[in-house]
């Protein structure tokens, strides 16, 4: 259902007015995407239903399969760039906007007890850098982990940032939020899994570690790292680095070690 | 030597002017560098001259140990934040800056001749992207590579941003630059390198790559990926992923792939 848009006052396009505000405030029950990849990762995913849809005229063409595979009731708006720009409050470059509701996050433990009796999960503890959170998003796409879980402290993925720093990662893996990280950390032992801590002090080395079916992977913030008490009660383990320099991103670090973790495609995680 | 800036207009300060968009020109010989962390990396490197320092009032205690390390004829300039931000036009949250001079870039065939037996080189081929060629260079620090070779499409290193996010990794790995990705790859095999392709076409899996003594790494960008006809001239790898989710930032790949050409903490490479 095409729209144009010719007043970025109209009242139709409420969702997108001043986006980068509503970003930091939250959104309630919806999201923001950006972009045609992540737009079209979005539209593959059935727990996230679009909303609506706000383009630029010169980009309506280029995504015609898309929308039509859309419920017909779902509106298309289409406006030109100076008036798409005022509607959001800065350049949208892409062009390319969609608002989504937001899947319901299930409690921890019904997350844990649907996965598979092999599995792996991404435990975000303390990491409020949406690029980062992104990063590792992207990531736990890429190597098919199955769920991620975020500590209080951890920043939204469905922030638009985070959403496209992780190429729609942030929409094809689960995750939940627990109210600690210590809640966290009971979930996964109860669930039987085993929970695995990065850290520069970690008494194992990455590339020696075996893997049990039910893997857990704990990443804290770069700088403070994960707290003294969880690395008391979970399996530690470091990534050496040459001694000079010892500095990793952790999105980075989330990407080596779940490569790891995986198995490299060597194990049947991977249908090769 | 401390010296109180009270006036943006002051031409001692002229190396501070308009820093972003001299970033963008080149800056011939010099570059600026940007916060505490970055500024002790670059304090340490016998290779760049520190020409001076541009420092907010209440940044001078806490570095005052590393000045006092410089030169006598060194000058610390101070300035207050808000003639700082008039001096180089935009908010410097950091307090942080220096200038320096930069080091010559030898001939890659002498840089390559200089390594060690036991050498790990990573190629750049056009990486037109100062977060990616940054954070590149932060993991070549890390996993101890002794040089970065790039093509003439790849970016400055030495731009503000790429040594930001290389957390001062772009003043650790020593660099040059060669006259094409042809050029690059005639040196490596003239120096006797296995070179290796990261490529999602490749014919071996990195996890089951076994590394030569010398071994060079070749990144292209996201999207186009290495040029067919140097694939087509070296051992191509790849990084198997789930299938549904193809997809890895290219920073985050060279970690990957160097944190298993480092041999994951189990090479000679590290002194454990």
């Amino acid at each position: 259902m095409l729209i144009a848009i010719s007043d970025s006052a109209d009242p139709r396009i409420e969702a997108y007015r001043a986006v980068r505000e509503r970003d930091l405030v939250g959104r309630e029950h919806r999201f923001v995407a950006e972009g045609e990849v992540v737009l079209r990762v979005l539209a593959r995913q059935s727990r996230f239903i679009i909303e609506s849809l706000l383009l630029a005229e010169n980009r309506v063409e280029s995504l015609s399969d898309l929308f039509e595979s859309l419920p017909a009731d779902v509106p298309v708006y289409t406006a030109n760039r100076t008036v798409m720009d005022s509607i959001v409050g800065f350049p949208i470059h892409r062009g390319i906007l969609a608002v989504a509701r937001r899947a319901p996050q299930p409690p921890v433990a019904e997350l844990l007890a649907r996965l598979p009796e092999r599995a792996l999960v991404v435990g975000l503890v303390g990491l409020a850098n949406h690029d980062n959170v992104g990063g590792i998003f992207r990531n736990a796409a890429a190597f098919g982990a199955d769920a991620v879980l975020l500590d209080p402290e951890t920043c939204d993925p469905l922030y638009r940032k985070a959403i496209r720093v992780s190429v729609g990662g942030a929409l094809v893996v689960p995750f939940t939020r627990t109210a600690s990280a210590s809640t966290m950390l009971r979930a996964l032992e109860e669930a039987q899994f085993d929970v695995i801590a990065l850290s520069p002090s970690g008494k194992e080395t990455l590339a020696e570690l075996e893997r049990s079916p039910r893997a857990a992977l704990l990443l804290g913030a770069e700088g403070p790292g994960l707290p003294a008490d969880l690395l008391a009660r979970t399996r530690t383990v470091s990534i050496p680095m040459s001694g000079s320099f010892d500095s990793l991103n952790v999105a980075t670090t989330s990407g080596i070690a779940l490569h790891h973790l995986a198995g490299g495609g060597r194990a049947p995680l991977f249908a090769r």
